[in-house]
């Protein structure tokens, strides 16, 4: 092969060692933008960002092109254009009136401490492109393994730092968190045995049928995270193998209904693999009877998951930690570090109680992951996966446990305010009473519920189908409007015996909502109500005809 | 429940307030911190990290307790800390004498765009915490799916921004790209038919019976990346199911041998459910023999997937984009943009040939991802996400087609300087040649080369294994020493009988390693052998006797 260095125009070389060495200029257009998110980052949010009545398809125009730009473009004029089309049209999560989703506003130390993250590059999977960063996972996953089993010091000594062991992972988020621990109950359900050699090696199909299963299952409430069943899917166990139990009026799990159906499922001789306790529903925030689940499992001999993706920093709360009793016997838990640890996007986290349980899912490879390094992807889905951890960490110490508490206490407080201010509002219905920060409601004109009272069965359901029409178009609305946003969903409600109904959601985890937002709030809907096409005498006349 | 609104002391309230809203001032440690990164990354690597020659066990120190903090730190206090125990124990992935992995320096655009990024905190899994970033990242997948397949303008305005469609999904990196990819596979090979509702429903036991296999397997070259067999084990295959094919003495893999591997296991009923074909061996950085294997993929009707993290990006180069020949035939391909796209770390990606395949993971909420919604999460296998897109998009407007050329030209001449600099070294054996920008070596004095010539197998056995043990040696010294980096692997080498040998691995693709640099690699490994306790001329003795 001739090799002639100089192929490369010098000039071209030039250009391209600067792109990577020389930082942007303080007075350009990028590095003023860098400034002003730098010293005022809600200036630049409020600026910036004004969640305008512009419809999807509208921006659609915007990012339309298939073909790879051939030339380079000036970083201020690349800049510009993302202002423009980009960051004017994203979804103000940090907005105090944003309270319809888990995702709210950073503290403001995590800019700058993300962009030294960035900066280092490190990927975790490895120490070789990690190093120090790899103890610091370890500390994290540890201290979060504390917060939920709270084992001795010896124990933390033991296997914190431990090649051989692992008290947890880190991931991008609760789904891989959920799949992860439902990995390690499968794996760990077909172990090797005799001449098996595991479900890690032969199979799913080699494995039931040593240990003479027709299925495995596991099971939940009907208030299950939807990434459950995309778990038994990519496990291989099918959607189907999920089994749904029914909840009581407060949305928690009837146990002995779940008792019930493992009991169904084993004359089917299907293996509950596993069950599953939600703490903190994604729909309703509500945490189930945990620690007769943890009885339930030992019963059944299964693994026992809980999903506290959300509601797990509950734990912090000296006050509310109660509400989670049993979490400490799971043998795996999920927690999302992005949802109320308040750290951006892509942090999430399963928790195993045994050290040796990931050893079900340990691999090796030769260049890196070798038998006896302390290289943290030897038990993780993923691979390669960026330092994310120093954010957990960073959020730990300067919050403190206590600052989380004070952050816990104050959202629960708030979401028994609202609920109370909707109980107390003649035209609305609170339809779940929040355990934690997240509640559901619906608007219902106060004639409605009347008539709602007194309604037969056959009639109720008529009326909740227009409300539901209702509930829909109000908060389409109020989105499109862009001045406040909350989410909606269906959930099965037993005052109308267990209909499924349409309810606006309410998470209440940014600090800097107000009282007097979550007051205008409701004014806004029955403004948006009114404009609605779906004429409410006349459904009343229809009724009472 | 009784609602006192004051409970929680007003001071604390306004410190909350604070640390979500009041950005660091400019002159304290963080503020200087960030100017420093701002406008002088190169520098402010140089200062704070230093590769210290420090053992883990140290560092770990630091990292060791295992209870929550329970009062707040200062953020400055905090991150003197960070500075002094972490980013100075990190490991500086951006040197140019970092030469021994996949990650490497970043454009310096890169980090002010990220913290605009983060300071969005957009979560792309539905649009509700998204808006203009869903469309951004559609068009990313559209562009990346126009760079391998190229289909026609009218595709993309068919299905660029489809709901009913996908032409991929972002993911945090390749792992969970290939995982996706042959999710796909899977499911769309036992799909529902007759009264079977699909593996998706069903599970794989079901869906094996349904179809009468007595299992599922994938080819792949025995260079495949590790996460292939992780992948078979979470999608419930077993990684004895993915089947090792010999390569030749360029690290492609054997078609030949492929096809007759299949149709062994197509005696033994068991199906071949998808061949991958490795567009850059991790390892060699080799690129198997594409069209060939669409062929062969076409003939025993199985989806192709080619994993091309690392070798993807190769398609920007005119000169040396003929190497993937074949490509644009695969059912799915992975890319990571975290690895020759210059892209901090956690952005992969998979791409599908037909918009439809994704479909066969598709599954929906109550509260997201409702059908007919163009939320991206109804077709990922992570859940919430945040919206690293935007660097993909970014970087490829800034660097444009062309600028990403001759970053991939220069990597790959600079690998090809670098093979002919150690192979014009008497004390040094090239075990692969590069054909993108990895490459293989390892030291061998040339006494020693002499006699390995003239060895017997036994003999030359015996030499190798003296051989691994200085290949290690020289690799760990070096990366104690903290002044430079290459990694290690093992590997089976054609020229000893495919004896598997300790080897030097390096990557290529930093623009800013220079020719010097190698050159003192070169100088510095024959320093540390000189340090070394074997002891070669007693080495020389044994054999000649």
């Amino acid at each position: 092969m001739d090799i002639n260095h100089t192929k490369i125009a010098t000039a071209d070389m030039e250009s391209l060692h600067r792109i990577f060495t020389v930082a942007e200029a303080p007075d350009s257009t990028l590095g003023k933008i860098e400034k002003d998110i730098s010293e005022n980052l809600a200036g630049f949010l409020n600026e910036h960002i004004v969640a305008r009545e512009i419809p999807l398809s509208e921006i659609e125009r915007d990012f339309n092109h298939a073909h790879l730009p051939e030339e380079p473009t000036f970083v201020s004029e690349h800049t510009k254009f993302l202002l423009d089309k980009l960051v004017a049209h994203s979804v103000h999560t940090a907005a105090p009136s944003f309270i319809g989703h888990m995702t709210s506003a950073l503290p403001y130390f995590m800019l700058p401490l993300s962009k030294i993250m960035i900066a280092l590059n490190q990927n975790l999977v490895k120490i070789e492109t990690s190093k120090a960063f790899t103890p610091l996972e370890r500390q994290v996953i540890g201290m979060m393994h504390h917060l939920v089993y709270a084992e001795s010091d010896a124990f933390y000594q033991d296997f914190m730092h431990s090649e051989s062991d692992s008290l947890g992972a880190f991931c991008s988020g609760g789904t891989v968190a959920n799949i992860s621990a439902l990995w390690v109950a499968r794996n760990n359900e077909l172990k090797a045995s005799g001449d098996f050699k595991g479900v890690n090696n032969s199979g799913l199909y080699r494995g039931l049928k040593h240990y003479g299963y027709d299925g495995l299952a596991i099971l939940v409430s009907t208030r299950g995270h939807y990434s459950l069943a995309k778990a038994a899917d990519i496990l291989g166990l099918g959607r189907d193998d999920v089994v749904a139990v029914p909840v009581d009026g407060e949305h928690k799990v009837l146990v002995d209904e779940m008792k019930l159906k493992a009991n169904q499922l084993k004359q089917q001789n299907i293996k509950v693999m596993a069950i599953v306790g939600v703490a903190g529903t994604t729909e309703t925030g509500n945490v189930d009877p945990l620690n007769d689940l943890a009885d339930l499992a030992a019963e059944l001999d299964c693994h026992f998951h809980v999903d506290a993706a959300w509601g797990g920093a509950t734990l912090f709360s000296e006050k509310h930690k109660s509400l989670l009793k049993g979490i400490e016997r799971a043998d795996s838990v999920t927690i999302d570090a992005h949802k109320q640890m308040y750290v951006p996007m892509g942090a999430g986290l399963v928790l195993f109680k045994s050290p040796r349980l990931a050893s079900e899912i340990e691999h090796h490879a030769e260049y890196v992951l070798r038998k006896g390094s302390k290289d943290l992807g030897s038990h993780t889905l993923e691979g390669s996966r960026p330092g994310m951890a120093m954010l957990v960490y960073s959020a730990l110490n300067v919050l403190g446990r206590k600052g989380y508490e004070l952050l816990i206490d104050r959202s629960i407080e708030q979401a028994a305010y609202f609920a109370n201010l909707i109980q107390n509002n003649a035209d609305f219905e609170l339809v779940s009473q929040p355990e934690l920060c997240i509640l559901t409601y619906r608007f219902v004109p106060k004639q409605i519920k009347q008539l709602l009272k007194q309604a037969t069965p056959k009639q109720a359901l008529l009326i909740n189908e227009h409300l539901d029409d209702l509930t829909q178009f109000i908060q389409k609305s109020q989105r499109e409007a862009g001045k406040s946003f909350v989410s909606r969903t269906r959930i099965n409600c037993a005052r109308y015996d267990n209909q499924v109904i349409t309810v606006f959601r309410v998470v209440l985890a940014n600090p800097l909502t107000t009282q007097q937002i979550l007051q205008e709030m409701l004014e806004e809907q029955v403004c948006l109500a009114n404009k609605s096409q779906i004429a409410l005498p006349e459904l009343i006349r229809i009724l009472e005809s």
